[in-house]
């Protein structure tokens, strides 16, 4: 825990950078991958599973049986706490599909935007320690809404060779039928560029480790489209001297436990609170099963004693955090305030998990600073918007000796003829 | 011109791939220049200009008496005419700022999402034969609408030392007084880090030489959004027996005109029509002042013959034009199906250049086959949409149960400690 009291202005900029993680020795590898599956499909597929997660693949494509039954796996109050998840996030995420009115924008010119579903897309969904079925959820609610025509999913099988029955049910509870058993930097290159199998999509979305992570950055440079860049969790938590500091704790470490490289920031105008704080954390810190990762990501993790308010907001919208706490006595007008960050958490009930899983916002969210020029993931990650123009032969008499005069100082003589041939036309009926 | 009578299915995706420009080879140079910018700053700017536009520049800002006086260097109708243009984008582009209501998703669990502008964007207008200053009302009005906080512009000088005044008059009617004399991939590095002149911004929007294209993907990779991947320019317009082939012609010449490596699609179900509006192009495209050019490009063109309507519509979706014309009897028919393209010109009068110049919509859009997956600029591109929550006793109470259970199914239990501890201080009241 590295505290700061007051830190200057000046070395907020520093205060503020993050890890540099380079990738850059993994993308021999990575590029070797995404050669082979582009060149072999399903058999390099095969292989790499083989190789990376020791599982001799029979099939890549999970059977509608094997989903089916993954429902009875899956225990019953968890089952109900995914369907009240579901059913809020859906809520959210279905308020963003706002259809747009028609504009004339001169008499006989009428422009519009049209919601257009990505038709195919790709999600990834990681396996390692704990099954991610809340960002199946998360991704896979949206597509639906949004009404993309494919929806694939791939991940990776776990020790005993399948998928965790959680995640095949909370595909099928999002309308996902088509899942492959099939992880890593292999599943991104299949969805960029398919197999006999897997699809080609338009967009991959998802977590996944520096491999996946490497490959869809280097996807994304020939022409699949991915969510955001990606980059290790974080929280920024404000809090004045009405925190409870055992919340302001436990949001803290929640975030600590994701991984040792997890961002952690407290900024508070009470130095009682910062020290309270702190306290909290060592004797809730002893308590948790993931300690030793939460610890490491705590010896990084920035205590920031600023002079009032106004400060520790500045001090957020420079550091741009992916999710922003804000435990104060009159938190809206902290909120108010927020300028750079993906998601924020308003008043001492509004813990983080709460958006993780349940609240109904998108968990998937922009990190490493990129909050200050992305959004996090919504419904409009999955929709393109089109725009129409239709114009009248009133609306050609009215803008174009606009366009002729424009097109012509630009040097673009074809560009006015347009107009020129259709004016003619026109003034000779 | 290459004519292709019913091209079968499977040779569509052969016609649809763009010409792959491999920019790997300027990879070097363009990493030289933005190693130079970030180390030596504006006296790297200064070498810079200096070798490739020939200009010693004194200082680097444009002064507000320099942007004053080109207003009258602009001729009276050309100032007309980009009035009433900036008028339509602005009318268009207002009407994207959509204010969403907030979502009650639980009782006692409220999300929303707010539209808060980038901070800082820096818009890139190229030099070269033609001032695009209708580029600089694409950009400069959405970020104006949102109300990004600095909008910046960097352009390079012309051949006489100076930029253009009709980017300077077009620059100051949509608001910007901050305008740089600096151009190629010293300004790109230069607005993704800063100089001492220059401030680092948070997006970099606008077009560019293969050196800006080049340099606006690897600052992308360190922290700075870009608008759009870039590629050249591209038309597909579906005609019918209905259409005028003078018309259609001279819409696939405006798209020629602008560079050799345009990509220029015809698609109709009338061999008739084909004919004729080949014959249209080789009349029209003798009198053009940039008749090399266009002709250039034209040799690449396609000109396509399908059965019906419904298959060039088809093979559109597939191609996902930059621009679609729809020059057909019923236009909204074909509209109704169209899925990938970045704007679509419905009807006889809806000539491309209308949108290029005032119609209202924006002309930045996705080219490369990007319109699967990109939309075009609008204001949404100088908008980040933060989600808010604000979870009451009650509401934490409703959905905690949910967020305990999902988060020891995921393994992650500081995350639900986050909860429990909540739940625990309200039972305690």
């Amino acid at each position: 825990m590295k505290t700061i009291l007051y830190p200057p202005g000046e070395t907020w900029p520093t205060l503020c950078r993050r890890p540099v993680s380079d990738t850059s020795s993994l993308t021999a590898s990575v590029n070797d991958i995404i050669y082979r599956v582009r060149a072999e499909g399903d058999k390099a597929l095969r292989e790499f599973t083989l190789k990376f997660d020791k599982i001799a693949a029979a099939g890549l494509k999970v059977s509608e049986r094997e989903i089916e039954s993954a429902v009875s796996l899956v225990p019953d109050d968890l089952r109900k706490a995914i369907i009240l998840a579901a059913e809020n996030i859906e809520k959210f995420h279905r308020s963003q599909l706002i259809k747009e009115e028609p504009v004339i924008t001169s008499a006989g010119v009428t422009c519009m935007r049209k919601n257009v579903p990505l038709e195919k897309v790709g999600l990834y969904i990681p396996g390692g320690s704990a099954p991610l079925f809340s960002t199946v959820l998360m991704l896979a609610i949206p597509a639906k809404i949004a009404g993309c025509e494919k929806v694939i999913l791939c991940t990776p099988p776990g020790k005993d060779g399948k998928i965790n029955p959680v995640i095949l049910y909370s595909a099928r509870l999002s309308g996902i039928t088509e899942i492959y058993m099939v992880g890593g930097a292999q599943a991104i290159a299949a969805m960029a560029y398919g197999t006999e199998t897997i699809p080609r999509v338009d967009k991959i979305f998802g977590p996944g480790n520096q491999f996946v992570t490497r490959a869809k950055e280097i996807v994304q440079s020939s022409g699949v489209a991915i969510d955001l860049p990606a980059g290790p969790s974080e929280v920024l938590v404000i809090a004045d001297s009405s925190a409870d500091p055992s919340f302001v704790a436990a949001d803290l470490l929640s975030q600590a436990e994701h991984g040792p490289d997890s961002q952690v920031v407290l900024a508070t105008d009470n130095e009682k609170t910062l020290r309270s704080v702190k306290d909290e954390i060592k004797s809730q810190l002893d308590k948790l099963p993931r300690k030793d990762i939460a610890a490491k990501s705590m010896n990084n993790s920035l205590f920031l004693l600023f002079n009032n308010l106004q400060d520790c907001v500045s001090f957020s919208n420079e550091y741009a955090p992916e999710h922003l706490v804000i435990n104060t006595s009159e938190p809206w007008t902290v909120a108010g305030q927020v300028k750079n960050t993906g998601s924020v958490f308003v008043g001492r009930y509004s813990c983080e998990s709460a958006g993780d899983y349940a609240s109904g916002t998108n968990h998937t969210l922009p990190t490493n600073g990129y909050a200050r020029s992305y959004s996090g993931v919504s419904t409009d990650s999955f929709i393109k918007k089109i725009t129409f123009q239709e114009i009248s032969s009133e609306g050609i008499r009215n803008i174009g000796p606009a366009i002729q005069v424009m097109a012509e100082a630009e040097g673009l003589e074809a560009h006015k003829n347009a107009v020129s041939i259709r004016l003619k036309s026109i003034d000779n009926v």
